[in-house]
């Protein structure tokens, strides 16, 4: 990262590279690095794993180091010619995700200012550089769904690269409309990962999941085709709305093996691909059309 | 009509009288002489049987009749104390309602431009008087529908009296979502007809019909509790964003009678009727909050 | 058409040529022509540009040539060997689908009956060529589902060439089951476009579709596999019940270009092509059955 | 029985009596002499229970002695002045209900043929005495659907004597599609049993039960309101078809008492009786209508 | 508390002064002090709300506190002749509930043995009074579904007191199968909350719910009849499995007042009551059986 | 059969042949013989076109013919290195499946005592060649759903020979829950038969068929991917719980072709085959974890 910050001339060499094997990097990811931005001290321990050594057991540095590595990111992508960038908002709410206790007034406001702060330098610098910030909304973050993007929009004062990764498998688990979603947020949609999850509640087990492991959850990832997404809709509703970015497939699964989940994969989305039409058969194809003519047709 | 619009001591008395029998007049309705207001040529002979016999043949005539009839309607409210009416938009395009023929270009901008146009001096004169024009929106009419509304409302440059009487029976006649219909447009929502419906499509017909009569339709109207309407959902979501405009019966129905109908419907009514709760469950009950104590729980 | 209509020996020549190509003529259409047998005076204006110049403007004489057009395909079917005819009914009650106002007595009826008066010599001159009269049942005709072909059936004294093209994708539209359709009607389909389409109504849009384009209509054409319709169920109750036409692939899509709808569309009717089976399973692999067996069986 | 038959004098005291209280005799039922009168031998034994003990283990005797039965049910009926009576089919083909092992070829033609013949001078006596008789249509008799319903018609050339009793319960619990069924037979129902069922199949048990008690079956008789009849569904069907007959309540539940099923079942009918309306809204309120009217609406 | 658990007097005299007023004390509830039994340092601030000041800011001290409070709420409930109470379990993972970030191995495991280690001497307190511990199945505690529940079995080795209190309301939240859930744990089952509830996700949120109020969540309690709650379901499944504790009305609704809310549910829960039958239609009404007479119904 | 029992050389000779053309032997079939280990008499006649002349007419020759058949089957497997045997139960009850007329006490379980008594010694000679017997639950059998097969496996005492063939064909068209059908029984599932199957009732016809053949009736066979198994999700189960049998296509369609049906069946199964993975996504990827570490994350 450090060095594609630095050096334009290897980012072009390494894209050179690449795209000489067929390949193009569509944009790149700073998931960890984003989720360190923002922790709550309930999640430290378990998140200092993502963290440099130097910066472990230090919040406060490792939310600085977070905040440069992301700037980095935003550089290193402008000299790679990428307009996208995906990664997490970070959660300082999360535990509060069920209202029980209730949550005192006032905390979640408090809560998004912090987040806010946190993430303006990022975003006026991903600016600078050309990049929208796309974020996965993703249960453990504070952007979990539309209802908690649209107050950190509002705190950012809708910046215009806080923008949205399109990940329909985190909708399904819970239960929230992902095609409706597409609906309300097309405008912002600048990153997708095609994922694939089912939900199969029982009189076991439903959202919550009873500290299961991800096999035996109603809930879960699955390869692609293998799960509930309608995949069909969501590539109508992009191609609708004129989504042009990649559509980048993600694998994770607990049935199904990488090999023949990538094997399959691949070939799913390129079926998925629509080419859009510029054919509309809206177009009266009859005499000249003149104000006259309308006016006789409306009888007016 | 004209004495109500002239004389607001008439209009006393007569709301005196009528409150004297314990009813109250919820608003007045122009359904007949605001679809008057535009009428394509196709339906001219049929609607004539709604206009006095001096202007019957002479549309011009008639349509000029028609927009005095709504402003003294707007008068006579006012002298009611009334603050919502009732009336249909009349229209000009319906029967291009199904795009076969094509509708040439610019059609429909011409179309709602023209209704716009004859509905303006009406609305001003509401506004006047300060009654909210409560469109019921209806096939047959050129606002049918949430998107012909939001044209129309663009064309009346969001006129603040161009508002919606809320009649779900229409909805389902035409399969509209009419729950999410409210969330979408509550603010406009002035006026209230409970009325039920069922739409029970076969392998013979479906929305369009076939001519037949009402009994052998597959969308037909019901009497209250009879029909598909989720009345529930609806109140629910009226007392939620805090209407207070009356809910006023509606019976049309091809199987029950009209005695049946109306003996069931009014305790069907005030069944439904949510007093709206003061309490939330969303408080927090526990020590005193203040910045330092969110700040804890947030860990910052 | 002319030529096609006169001379076998030209559409021996076609039919060779075509047949050369390993292509088939599978039937012909009149769509535009058979709209024309019926226009009410509201849509003269918008179906004239179907018309030649020379009857343009002049109703009457645009029927008799819409007649005498359709008896000319009857003769060219029967010299290209073909036994089905596409086409439309045309329409003269089409502007009173929805029965606001009220249809006055006696209207149908009348309409059905000029209808029929003018198809019943295309249907004689058809039959005496030994070639199927298909309608598409389709909004904005007369003939738009079940009901209103039984009402027209019933005026042409069930006339054995007034049949049906089968197109489910205007039944998906207006919320028909067209899987019970074909249970209904599958004696008189003769033809079969193969169209799909999706219904997808909002709190903005159901049926009527508030004047919108096709891409912004709730319900809309798709390229083959990507709407609704249950093409399996389809094949499936066409082969039960013996059908044996060709299935023709209809392209309209508001998506998804005609390039990619035709290369997807062919594999897709392949795919769905059922070989009958010759094989029943019904039959008792017993020892000889005699009425005496039979008895004991029952006990008698 | 013999009584009743036998004296008009008796049948009018009776019911003389049971008027005097408030009630009504609204059909007779003969359930177990109409099984009597058709019996596989694998069920002779457990039959035998119902027939006199001068029949028992004498199936030829018990066939004979049920056809009177149900002849002399005929005259007391028309003694008591009613015009329908519910029995059962009986069956020679149930055990070969499941086409497991295969039934031979011609088996179920014979068994209608026998069964019909039966019944046919049945049918002529009832016809005499002006009554209808209404077979309960339920398994374990060969009329346990609208298929066999129709072969059996077939076999006694669509005598005008045999009807249809309704009872929904024996359709939820074969997952009939009982609502579509009055579609279908409306013309024969003449009787009609207002029973509730419910139908939840698990991962253990569907239809057929695995020999378990009622209570313990995926499909089982509920008390009314308390299973998934749609009656509402059901009496406007009736009422658009004019059904007159009594809507009798039978009680069969293995949750809740007798004696609750029987205080709420009764006002359960009482609310969903629906009285016909009179009103129709397809009229036309205008101008007076005449030919001319008419062909300047249809433009001809 | 104190005076209920040293004196059975004061519980007589309770009990009867309560009888008197034609009331009963159906179980006595200590969710706050079960709660309390187990909090996550993240919670601490919130929950020490619910706790004398004594031991606020003290976890363990407040752990023991609840623990006594248990206990003396046993002995209270055997003074007052109650055989069920009704609690939280507390949470020590609640945090993990998203396994994002992943639990270390083990975490489970050790959490619910540490949770068990602390109610262990509670469950035998309460088997010494005789009284069965009823767990409220709820998001926020540790055992907030069956999964989670089975687990804590598992470690307190099927303690016969470790029993459960059903609320349905809290399975619509996570779309947990409530009605299978009884199916699974009915033998647990001691004590029942009738609450109502509703999940309406859309576009903008789902399960998580953004940290949005209660009126604004896709999931929301509701006044009894106002949700999706099956509860004729529920009662009939409470019924088939011999359930005799008490039906508990519970009430909390965003939408409707307090007193309406009451009004309405004792009715509600009333009409729901089933009064179970003592009769089965099972029985074989025949002839005499003995061996010989099965041996030959089944030919052997 | 009787040279494969005898002769371990015929076995492996015949074994290496198949093999050599890149066949397997999946397991060896006794569906016919036992079904004739158990028949009623109603069923002889029909069952005797499956038994050797010798023993026709004889039922209890038959039936020792049978279970000797089934003997040399286990041997025969044996041989050939099978571990999993396919076969029907049989039926003694089936006749009494729908309780009309009740059965009499004591009934069911004589039957059940009977049939197990005749397949103990079939079930420990299998058990003594390693070989599982895997009962086909079918209609027409007594083992046709998951009750009846616990009802003979406690009989039996839970033989561990006593498995199950999956075949969800028979379970649709009994509306019987497949998909939980393995949840509950997976550790008893040792032999898999791809069949397709779809249940579409309607206003005539239910599950019992009234006697018609399979094309007309509602519950039918059909080819692979052609009926309405969801055998992804099937394949998904099958996987999770480690099945590692053979996937065994059966055909039998009452529309479709035999040629095509295996054409397209066998890619079917290939297209939904699992590769499991062994790549888990529950590992936490952190710093080391010892009890320590655990501690703190839960704070205890």
């Amino acid at each position: 990262m450090d060095l594609a910050a630095e050096s334009k001339l290897y980012c072009d060499e390494l894209k050179g590279k690449i795209n000489s094997y067929g390949l193009e990097i569509t944009e790149l990811s700073t998931h960890l690095q984003g989720q360190l931005v923002a922790v709550h001290p309930a999640y430290d321990l378990r998140f200092d794993g993502f963290a440099p050594d130097t910066v472990k057991g230090n919040p406060k540095a490792r939310t600085n180091w977070a905040i440069e590595q992301l700037k980095k990111a935003a550089t290193a992508s402008k000299h790679l010619g990428l307009t996208a960038h995906a990664t997490f908002s970070g959660a300082l709410l999360w535990h509060t995700v069920y209202p029980w206790p209730q949550r005192p007034q006032g905390l979640v406001d408090m809560g998004f200012s912090e987040l806010a702060a946190r993430w303006l330098p990022i975003l006026n610098h991903f600016d600078s550089c050309g990049v929208d910030v796309c974020y996965e909304v993703h249960p453990g973050e504070d952007l979990h769904d539309g209802a908690s993007y649209e107050m950190f929009l509002d705190k950012v004062k809708g910046h215009q690269r806080a923008c949205l990764l399109y990940d329909p498998s985190h909708f399904v688990l819970q239960q929230l409309d992902y095609l409706q979603y597409i609906d309300l947020y097309h405008e912002r949609i600048k990153a997708f990962h095609v994922k694939d999850a089912e939900f199969n509640p029982t009189g076991k087990s439903g959202v919550y999941g009873g500290y299961q492991d991800w096999i035996n959850r109603a809930g879960r990832f699955r390869s692609l085709g293998d799960g509930q997404v309608d995949f069909a809709g969501i590539f109508t509703k992009l191609s609708q709305y004129g989504f042009d970015g990649w559509a980048v497939m993600e694998w994770e699964c607990c049935i199904k093996s990488p090999e023949q989940g990538a094997r399959e994969g691949a070939p799913f989305i390129e079926k998925n691909i629509i080419e859009v039409t510029k054919k509309a058969f809206d177009d009266f194809a009859g005499a000249a059309v003149d104000e006259g003519f309308l006016r006789k047709v409306l009888g007016i």
